[in-house]
């Protein structure tokens, strides 16, 4: 282990002092010659979208982690020091992540794309458009709203009921005030009609592009999406093949389908590659950025998002279906302030020891473990340290999880970069070279859509039972009778609690889930369960990210972080 | 003369089957290193946003036309034939032109880089997100929205009348629902009025990006952008610095201000950067773009929007004085079929030899002519030569055009590229070399706005005299009295007429112009003044190119023309 410096520069102070390798060196580590890739400046470049059809040679690792709290677990900086860590130890390793939006960057966060000495650079173009790729996914999306309210306008020959329009329209950037609308005001501006706005990561076109394994794929899932039904009793689906958008929407999208080369902090190969939300979509990068990665390299590091109840189980269940991925490990990050929170302790008193709450806490940990090790993968926990934790704390988690078989690895890759997460590498190597995986996913699509919820709410969640909203109730059964019951469920539910109750913490028992509302994302390819209200247009604070940006006169940038 | 081929085949095959010299390549031709650029793609460069500040060593011409019918008079295939006809005799030219906008290539156009073999390429990344420019100018735009709602709906500490809000929202596409609109509906959702969007060309950021002459003035343009007033009587004008929007707009900015780098069909260097409109904006690519190209290369081609009533008053009155350029040369674009339309002849007819429709339609060719040189600008005019055109027409064009001093040249690079444009490039080098320009701008920008628009008027279109709406003249007041009364004014008009009636055709007179409302660009650093309904959102047709559109299995494109 090596050393916790008391003091890291920020993160762009880092990223900045970066002496980066040029994009061709960094595909030259992958056996890509200048020529097989598309340069985006020096530092990106687009990868060929053939390489996701090659055969794999690579291992696939899987970074997720406990229940997200506000103390912070570091999946994203752990999984970008994993794979430092392993070039560090000789392996030919990449990174798989997804490509961060631009609303979140100008609103709270300010950037995203892992921390400290573990990140994925260049930073600020990340952050922003990068290649382009989210606007290529609004435009797209855009057009068929575009094409779907022109459809209207000129006669509604395929009888669109305007009250049940379910295709939203969709922007990258946080903006209330878009959440709900009329549109269509006035003389000559088409049908007037309710409308709604869902940030980019909420678009079903970017869930799209993260499960097409190739272009001709990508045509086919979206001629499949439903952006509304006829009227009258008959309610049959009307899809963006009926709009003859999918053409146009697959040539907004040639590019946006390939995934991105940069590299980490170290130089090291990441690609990064399509982001889509971890509630109402399945949260992880492309699959065809995963099996780039898995063609190129020998070990793939990649992540899904919050905890394993939501991120973990849709990586499994629908990408790795979907794709015909074998994940043969994975990490399950967690630190010892966010097992203390969730063993209730309050968030000003994390700094302190405190062995009671870290014991109250440790149960959520196993549930975790044992999450991800009913898909049959076996699983490391990897403590992310902080400067707070004391020896008697790593010692109490270390001793719990070896009850569980299960090794803990400590790492501080924010502040030592790779060098940090050499113990996790090495850990995670054995995990491998046992080959002890026998991936399966969770539940059988051809099962009813109900089982298929409640399946994963008393194996996933620890749910006594699922009720479901009458509204769910009608949506089921609608989506059963037209060919959407035998696709994936993707659960949409707060990422705070196991439970559908973010207050939660720990491990809730005694509890029943209640599925809301159902909808089915038929070009992605999988029916959406919302118990609760999940967020798809968030807002700016009182005082946005956004507002402390700036392009110095050097033509450096101050503000992302 | 070449001989014009009765069969040219369509501009996607002709630009699909083009073998196109690497970027590098034709940067090279422009002594730039390949470090000098940042590739995007093979075929894409952005250009080092410094260039624009070294000192001129150019030429520039500018391609102008007469007022636009729908018989076509091919302005953008005569100025990329003419920089390939420079190349061709030897010079060291560059083509400047605007950058094409989503909306229309899926609307009715289905493309905009010229034509047959005078085009401008990749053709389909140029016509789809290019470089991300447009997309970076709509996030910088619907930041400032974002950020504008998200004040008001934290306090609206700056007191904004929230029915007086002039900023609008942007999208790149041709959305008529969303021309009016109802926003911030529903508990929580920001504050409910009423808002429009605008197709990104109209957005006034990218009149910024076409008119900034640099990071530091970008900002500064961007920081004095009014969105709205205060309430009450005051009305004090609310500007994107009052919210503190302008660095992280200028953060979204940073590549997009930069000149992209691509080739004509014969491999000669084009320079497309921003796309403004050509009515309530200048119609011109940017200065940046202009500027680089002059210190690139010895002639620079550049052309406006629409005929020279709008486009080349503006690029002289508004960027030329801007920008300090000095145009020593002018191209006037028409062919004989839109001259007869102008004298009459109905589009079914414009097949056949007409002389009295011709010689009727010549007078419009005669104003266009003055309209140019009355700004010290020497003028040579360019018949676009079309199969029809007869013998007889095409002489009794030249010897009504040397009445009037000036050399008519016949083109056809539409059909054969630049061999068909040298007779134009010999008398545009005739014209540069007799050093006959004495560039000068209309009017006085200290004079009084009414003074402006009135000179406008009366010199350019030839008006008895202007009225003025009372919400005109009290936006002319308010403007006046908040520092926007030195500045240049925008006229925004038909384009299809002389006047501000589209349907008069020719040399209109005895006619006078409503301005019906006048509003302040602060950012661009102009005046608007719109005489007549000026679309800035355009719908879709019935049967919208993207419909026809397609990626073919091998991953040619269809539909793009």
């Amino acid at each position: 282990m090596t050393a916790t410096p008391q003091f890291v520069p920020s993160d762009i102070e880092i990223a900045q002092q970066a002496r980066l390798r040029t994009i061709t060196a960094v595909a030259a580590d992958l056996g890509l010659a200048p020529d097989d890739i598309d340069q985006y400046g020096r530092y990106k470049a687009k990868l060929p979208l053939a390489l996701a059809s090659q055969p794999p040679k690579g291992r696939l690792v899987l970074v997720t982690a406990i229940s997200p709290t506000p103390a912070g677990e570091g999946k994203s900086t752990v999984s970008v020091g994993l794979s430092q860590a392993f070039r560090r130890l000789g392996h030919n390793a990449v990174l798989c992540m997804r490509e961060p939006s631009l609303g979140p960057v100008f609103g709270v966060k300010g950037g995203a794309a892992g921390g400290g000495y573990a990140q994925v650079l260049p930073m600020d173009d990340i952050n922003l458009h990068f290649t382009g790729d989210f606007h290529a996914i609004a435009s797209a999306h855009s057009l068929l709203s575009a094409m779907l309210d022109n459809h209207l306008y000129h006669g509604n020959a395929l009888g669109l009921d305007v009250k049940r329009i379910t295709w939203p329209r969709t922007i990258d950037m946080n903006d209330r005030a878009l959440r709900q609308a009329i549109i269509g005001v006035g003389a000559g501006n088409g049908v007037m009609r309710e409308e709604r706005w869902v940030i980019i990561p909420a678009s079903e076109v970017m869930a799209i592009v993260a499960l097409a394994s190739d272009a001709e794929d990508l045509e086919q899932r979206l001629g499949n999406i439903i952006v509304g039904t006829t009227s009258g009793k008959e309610r049959t689906p009307v899809r963006a093949r009926d709009l003859q958008a999918t053409g146009a929407m697959s040539l907004l999208l040639k590019d946006a389908l390939r995934p991105n080369l940069v590299q980490t902090l170290e130089g090291g190969p990441a690609i990064l590659h399509a982001g889509p939300f971890g509630n109402i979509a399945h949260g992880c990068n492309s699959l065809v950025a995963t099996r780039a990665g898995l063609a190129l390299a020998d070990i793939v590091v990649t992540e899904a998002g919050f905890g394993s109840d939501l991120g973990a189980e849709k990586f499994f269940d629908i990408k790795c279906r979907a794709g015909g991925l074998n994940p043969e490990a994975a990490v399950l990050v967690a630190t010892v302030r966010s097992l203390k929170m969730q063993g209730g302790l309050p968030k000003n008193m994390l700094d302190q020891e405190d062995l009671g709450a870290l014991e109250r806490g440790l149960p959520h940990l196993a549930h975790h473990i044992t999450n991800v090790r009913q898909f049959g993968v076996p699983v490391v926990v990897a403590i992310n340290r902080r400067l707070s934790d004391t020896d008697a704390e790593l010692t109490m988690v270390a001793d719990y999880a070896a009850k569980y078989g299960v090794r803990v690895a400590l790492c501080d890759v924010w502040a030592n970069g790779g060098a940090g997460g050499e113990a996790l590498a090495h850990e995670v190597l054995a995990l491998l070279d046992s080959k002890s995986a026998e991936f399966r996913p969770l539940y059988d699509t051809e099962r009813p859509i109900r089982e298929k919820i409640e399946t994963i709410a008393a194996k996933v969640y620890g749910a006594d039972g699922v009720d479901y909203s009458p509204a769910a109730e009608k949506s089921i059964a609608w989506l059963e009778q037209h060919g959407m019951g035998n696709t994936p469920v993707c659960m949409a539910k707060t990422q705070y609690s196991l439970s559908d109750d973010a207050s939660k913490l720990g491990v809730p028992t005694n509890f029943r889930m209640t599925v809301q509302e159902v909808s089915g994302s038929a070009g992605a390819g999988f029916v959406v369960a919302k118990c609760g209200d999940i967020m798809t247009m968030p807002g700016l604070s009182k005082s946005p990210a956004a507002e402390r940006m700036k392009v110095r006169p050097d033509g450096t940038i101050e503000g992302l972080s």
